[in-house]
């Protein structure tokens, strides 16, 4: 029995070997691979793509080739990338000592997750899956947006796992989203541009559900770098600017054409506004002579952003997006201030970036945000065929009433929040498995010594470096001094 | 008597307390809070943005959503935003340690700014003050326009004011800039798409009065702090560059549709280029061995652009916007080397970002420009059609001359001028009234610290600590020795 | 005999002076005049950013503004634009202390080389070179392209050349661009859209042939600055991100409208992302322990899209891109690891950024990718009228079969190469003759003290100066103990 423990201890309990020279090689060139064999199987250039366009247009009548969707769509697409890429990559350059981590990284897993999000949106949404056509329009946004739900989960998990259990984490989030999201978006037909819960709710709680079951009881053994240092607070700051600018048309980018994506726009853009007061408002009134933190200007005054993810297409009125980014502004920061280390302490979930305050709350705040404002939305509001358009009111759900659509709204969110929690229980058990996971010791947490080759340092700079051959010159000086003197007497 | 003086020396120099526990949360909130009322008071969708779209469309028989003029103006509105909140952000994150109060304080005031100008630009262009509707069109765009102006009043400030002054700064800025343009637009029908006069003469002039009322004897207390370090200067050329690139939006953002956009990006792109070159030339004709100063290259090559806010939509010829960016980039960079001294040592005036050698001349000089290109404007260059598009000389204004037009041109700089001095000289009154401003004191100028929890420093990553704790070690050993001689002897 | 040779090697080999304070500034001056002089000789506005616009819409029954080509091209411009300045430009900040040379000189040679290469490509497309129209269309965007191949040479040879050579080099680098773009596009009717041939072969090579010209013996003696510190590389990455992002609109800038413009971006985008993943896998494969190394990530991920320049709007299918962006990844890390040390060694090429790498291997990759998808092209894949329009089967090549097409992109790829080591060979002669180009000395290679005002070092911030004056205080009084002692002995 007690070998039993033993034996099972040791199958746990396997001391950390953070190499990586075998595995990542091998996942990234398996996966690669395997992408190339389905691209090959599966994916078509669309009509809009296709060399084929200008028969495509006589035939439906197209006379300009402004009508190719690449014209309304490329912009917003352009901004999500960067939102991705160096809005994501640079938040999570913040630590003293992880930033090649945390944009390196994020730089791979989105490479790598948005392949296979757009093969898994054209199986899921296509109409005949062995013919998936590839175009900007829904497939090449909707991928990124994939790829947003698997970088938060990172956000939780920064600097406490290998890359190699990043690829794993992100192939299951890419698969679990794809789900995730038709059962949302198509079986309950309910609405969520941004993704408040389909992105962020889900996401978040991924994460979140992951870094519990990976918890590291004794992390505080790198507790000396997993703050920050000035010069990396700036960098951090390149993302949270990105992000908080191109917010709109993170939310406006698959909204509907005309009014829908014009009035996603203006309402994101008013509650980030709002967030920002709040939040150095609090983050002031919480510290001795109110000194602003720059955690909480990095990451809370994205919040807003977050909880307007669903309500933003529809009517809430500015003054209503308002009132969403002034709590949100709060909510967020007071969850750094007291959420976060109570989290840790108490419920074992090591929140590295705090998506929980970021993500989860504002993300879940979204989704009620939204039911409520369908449930209340009416035809003197929207008109007509505003209600039917913005709901999208049509085919199987013409008799739908708002008062439907806010519950469906509501089981969305809980839907949201099973499919996060459920499946980061099961990638958290498959990543703790006793594995080569190269994932490093509590020791070598947010450090990139581990798996980069750091240059050496600034120090050694030639100002400091004569400067301090100086010094050390005179240290040898004295020395020598010194030992005369001690040999003299 | 003697009494009343010393009465008024208390009054007016009490010590510095700068905490803004209190006062920043304070205003921050109630601010907010007056924003969402005045919102819900006011502020509606305009009818390209309000579920009656279809409706709209329908009535005003447009047969398409990429009429929605979302579709023209989004572009240009995101790169303006980027250099609203990262380029100006990074470009005052040039000292050594006032990068977080350079990019986060100038996210927070441009946050509120933008809700109020929005109000403003409202009532003051809405066809009725009690029902504004918010468009990407004008308003929004003209938001991060008024923005601009208080952010350039900022550079002149920058690291002297705490964010309670800048806070008000900036409301009685977009007040008067709200008037201000008004007046120049509207009353005077005066030309000035990029805001040569309306944002950066104004700006300027508002910032630079406030600092001179706020002139501080001692400044330099803090010189140790008024400089750069070398990647703090790498920091400002992510500002630097971002507005450079996207100044041609800046200018054509507002201008007409067609023509007028097209050829004010063309005038302000030539104008830029040509400013980088003379900038680079003056810069190290005036250094020892020529070396190059990352101020002068920071700053003034952007000074073409402001050069050209007013001429960029006339046909100023792409040889003229050479030219002009040509003589702005001579005229910046000497106001760097020469000008900003003479301020600071005999007119009292401390210009920490030197606005009056990238905003005012060039701004100055731009007005200059339009006004003499508008006089000279003439059908034979123009057409018919085109003069009466490109001044707009339609209406009450059918009759107005080129020639009466550059009279007008010039009268609007004058105004721009009037309401930057005066405005800044009861605005720098308001803000050295003795109240709880909490500004730092002549000692802790430019230092993050007052403001900011600031993380501990580089020093402390692990490889130099290691290396430093050696170092000490070494000493400690050193001084024992030493000490054992002495005591030896 | 012997003076002749002593003569020939003192013409040769004067020492090194870099001063630059007359010859900077001249030749900034001087071309920046000549550049007015010929603008104002050649250059006008187009019909589209003319203000008689309004009577050529009537005249050609343009209905909307929206026709102008500004709103179809803006975007990407903009978007080439920012990889150009900020893309760039930061990817050659990575050096320890060459971040102001890097990104300095990067924004000096854009500026100029746009306005020079504005006017060659008007000379070479217009109709009438005496009257040659800007827009942003064709000429802007095409600016910015030849500009990039400058900036490719410049890679080469970072830190090693002052910036009077590298206008010089700009300066016929540009012409050459010219001449030979025009020989390949319109005399061999080659399509090149996004560069793999016209903009990246041959500018790697004419950089490789300078830097082989131009080679340092003893570029050791500045091996302490040839490295990167910790957040220079950080910074590199934002260069790295943008272009990465950018990149498919670079492809498809210049791309035939609608299905071309789309094939062209998801074509890109594809081999993007398949590269990142081999990238990581072969840096990781070829380190001790799995360590990644920072610069294969920085450049050998954008492989990808170097090597899709030519074949990005040919239906090479999603797979096949995925297989291009797969191989070079690989091809281009290799490269670093084993290529450029190899290079720098037995022939004598020194290549600071490792251009060869990542532009000349994968940009002739792209070429023969072209060739071969141009020779395989079929009216099946295309249908009769995409074959023609994608290749341009008209006019005076209506009969050309895409076999031919296949081999007259081959000799385009010959003529790249050709043009790029002939012209690099000349030039590197000239930057070579001993005049005042003020380039560095061999020990001062890297070093931006040469050509900048360094500011003083982050050492000198004030916990640190504390903490320095604290030991420094602490020595002290340890040497004047044990002087004491020394004095007592």
């Amino acid at each position: 029995m007690g070998n039993i423990a033993a034996c099972c201890r040791s199958f746990w309990c396997k001391p950390k070997n953070p190499d990586i020279r075998i595995s990542l090689p091998a996942i990234c060139f398996v996966w690669q691979i395997a992408m190339i064999i389905l691209f090959g199987l599966f994916v078509r250039y669309d009509d809009e793509s296709d060399a084929h366009w200008s028969e495509h247009k006589h035939k439906n009548n197209i006379t300009s080739d402004i009508e190719n969707d690449f014209y309304y769509r490329y912009p917003s697409f352009q901004d999500v990338h960067v939102m991705i890429f160096v809005g994501f990559g640079f938040l999570m350059t913040f630590l003293k000592r992880y930033s090649f981590g945390g944009v390196g990284f994020n730089f791979l897993i989105a490479a790598f997750g948005l392949q296979w999000a757009l093969l898994m949106q054209g199986w899921f949404h296509s109409l005949d899956p062995n013919d998936v056509k590839v175009d900007f329009c829904i497939y090449i946004i909707n991928a990124d947006f994939c790829v947003a739900g698997c970088l938060i989960a990172y956000g939780a998990l920064l600097g406490k796992v290998s890359p190699v259990q990043l690829m794993v984490l992100t192939l299951f989030g890419i698969t679990l989203f794809a789900v995730e999201e038709y059962i949302i978006l198509n079986v309950l037909h309910v609405r969520d541009a941004g993704g408040s819960m389909v992105i962020h709710t889900f996401g978040a709680y991924y994460g979140l559900t992951i870094s519990w079951i990976l918890y590291r009881p004794k992390l505080d053994h790198s507790k000396n770098l997993s703050g920050s240092v000035y010069h990396s607070d700036v960098f951090a700051m390149i993302g949270t600017l990105f992000l908080w600018m191109y917010w709109p048309s993170f939310n406006s980018a698959i909204a509907d054409h005309g009014d829908g994506q014009h009035r996603a726009a203006i309402n994101t853009y008013l509650a980030l506004a709002a967030s920002v007061l709040t939040t150095f408002a609090i983050s002031s009134l919480s510290a001795k002579k109110g000194k602003l933190d720059m955690v909480h200007i990095q990451n809370a005054t994205l919040a807003g952003g977050v909880a307007m993810g669903t309500a933003a297409e529809f009517m809430i009125s500015p003054y209503g997006s308002l009132i969403v980014g002034f709590v949100c502004g709060i909510i967020s920061t007071f969850g750094y201030l007291v959420i976060t280390p109570f989290m840790e302490k108490y419920l074992k979930i090591q929140d590295t970036c705090g998506i929980h305050n970021l993500h989860a709350m504002p993300g879940v705040l979204g989704g009620v945000v939204g039911a409520i404002t369908a449930a209340t939305a009416s035809e003197s509001v929207y008109g007509h065929e505003g209600l039917v358009n913005t709901f999208d009111f049509e085919g199987n759900y013409a008799k739908r009433t708002p008062a439907t659509q806010g519950g469906f709204q509501a089981a969305g969110l809980c839907v949201a929040l099973a499919f996060g929690i459920v499946g980061g229980a099961i990638v958290g058990f498959i990543l703790r498995l006793p594995c080569c996971w190269g994932d490093p010791s509590d020791e070598n947490c947010f450090d990139d010594e581990v798996y980069w080759e750091v240059p050496e340092d600034e120090e050694s700079i030639p100002p400091i470096l004569e400067y301090s051959s100086h010094m050390v010159g005179k240290n040898t000086d004295m020395m020598s001094q010194s030992n005369y003197t001690v040999e003299q007497s």
